[in-house]
C-alpha cells in the first residue's frame, strides 16, 4: 500500500466536501487508505427506480482496494452475482460507497453531548462494470486477500465459469471524503462541575478461534491463524 | 422490547422483497428487532440533487428503535444537528436505513465460495421530521439508552435550547427486510476432496475498560460498567 505524503488531498469536489463538523474532517489520503485496509464491510448506496418512483437503497458488501492499478487515486472493488439486481442498477450510474469503523461510545454529562468515536469514509463515483477478465480475476483475489491476507495464493485459480458468474464493480477513490472522531466527551462546564462522570467506552472488533468445517482436515493454515490474531 | 410470534412478517412490499439469495432471507420480525437492539450504527441512504444531477449519499448515524409508540410496526429514530444538510435532504423524502453486523469471515476452499457471516436489515420509508417536543425528547433518550442502557435516567433533562438544536428523523419499520448468513463454507466436492482447509473466523465486537475523561471524578457509573461488559 502506498502511504505517501505526496498523495492528493481528500474532498476534491463539492459533493465530497464535508459540511457540518469540519473539525472532524480528515484531509490526509493516507488515513483513508488505512481505514479502507482496516474495515471489512462497505455500505453501497444506489438509486433504484421502480414504477417511476425512485428511492435510495443501501446494501452491505465485501470490498477491496487496489492502489497499484492504472487509476492513480486508487480503485475500490465490489463484487456480487451477475444475477444480483443491485449490480445491474449500479452499473454506469453514480454510487456512494461508505465505510465506517466504530471506535468508541462517548458517555458525556448530558444527553446532548453523547457521541461516538468513529472513522468513516464516503466515496462517490461512477460504478464501472469490470469487463476485462484479468482485472476481474485480480479484483476477486484482492477481495479474498482483504478478508484473509495471503489466502488467494493458497487456493486454486478461479474457473472461467466462476468468473463468468461473478460481476465486479469498480469505483475510483478520486472523489472521497473522510471524517473521524477520537476523543473524550466535550461537555458544558456546569455539567462537569456538577460531578457527573464522563468518559469513553472503547469499542473494537475481535476474532474468535477459527472454527474448522466438519469436513475440514489438517491444521488451520497460517494465513487464517494470522488473520484471526490480527482482527 | 416486544418479541411476539404474532408480529407481522418482514418484506411486505416489492421494494423490500429480497431478490438474490432468498435462502438467506429472514421472515421473522423478532429477528429484526434483535439485530436493531444489538447493532450500534445505521447507514442512512438519501438521494441528493446538486446542479440538477442526483446521486445517492450514505452516512453513518447513531439510532434507536421505539417498539412501544403509536406505530405498531415500530419506529426507527435518527438524530443530527438542525444545521446538517443530510437531515434537510432526508426530510419528507424516501430514505433507506441499513443496519449490518459482521459475525464471521468464511474461508472457503475456492475464492468463489469465500463469504461472510452477517445479519443485515434494510428499512425503506418516508423520513418524518419529528416536530413534537415530547416525541423528540423521548427519541433522544432512546438514542442515549441504545448506546448505554439506563444512562438517560442518570442525566439532567435536555434543555429547550439543546432540543431546538437537535433534529430527529423518524422512519417506520413497516417496510423492512432482513438477510442473514451464519454457517460454514459451502464448497464444491472436488475442492473438499483436494484437502484444502475450510472454516470460519468468528468476528465480534468487544469493549475495552471505560476510559474516564481527565476532568472526571468519582467511580465509573454502573450503567457504563454494564455496557462495557455486554458489548
Amino acid at each position: 500500500m502506498t502511504l505517501s505524503p505526496t498523495l492528493p488531498p481528500l474532498s476534491p469536489t463539492p459533493r465530497t466536501t464535508v459540511g457540518r463538523g469540519r473539525n472532524r474532517m480528515v484531509e490526509d489520503r493516507a488515513e483513508l487508505h488505512r481505514l479502507l485496509a482496516d474495515a471489512l464491510i462497505a455500505h453501497l448506496g444506489v438509486t433504484v427506480a421502480r414504477d417511476g418512483v425512485s428511492h435510495p437503497l443501501v446494501l452491505p458488501a465485501a470490498y477491496a482496494v487496489d492502489l497499484d492499478g492504472p487509476d492513480l487515486d486508487g480503485t475500490l472493488y465490489l463484487h456480487g452475482s451477475v444475477a444480483a439486481g443491485w449490480l445491474r442498477t449500479a452499473t454506469d450510474s453514480t454510487v456512494c460507497v461508505t465505510v465506517t469503523e466504530l471506535d468508541g461510545l462517548v458517555a458525556a454529562r448530558s444527553a446532548f453531548h453523547h457521541s461516538m468515536n468513529y472513522r468513516s469514509a464516503v466515496v462517490i463515483g461512477a460504478a464501472r462494470l469490470v469487463d476485462d477478465e484479468d482485472e476481474r480475476r485480480r479484483a476477486l483475489d484482492l477481495i479474498v486477500d482483504h478478508m484473509i491476507p495471503g489466502r488467494s495464493a493458497t487456493l486454486r485459480a478461479s474457473t472461467r465459469k466462476e468468473l463468468a458468474a461473478t460481476a465486479v464493480l469498480a469505483v475510483s477513490l478520486h472523489e472521497a471524503s473522510m471524517k473521524s472522531r477520537g476523543e473524550g466527551p466535550v461537555d458544558d462546564a456546569e455539567d462537569i462541575e456538577a460531578g457527573v462522570w464522563g468518559g469513553v467506552i472503547p469499542v473494537r472488533r475481535t476474532a474468535g478461534d477459527p472454527v474448522p468445517s466438519d469436513d475440514a482436515s489438517g491444521p488451520v493454515p497460517a494465513d487464517v491463524v494470522r488473520r484471526a490474531a490480527s482482527l
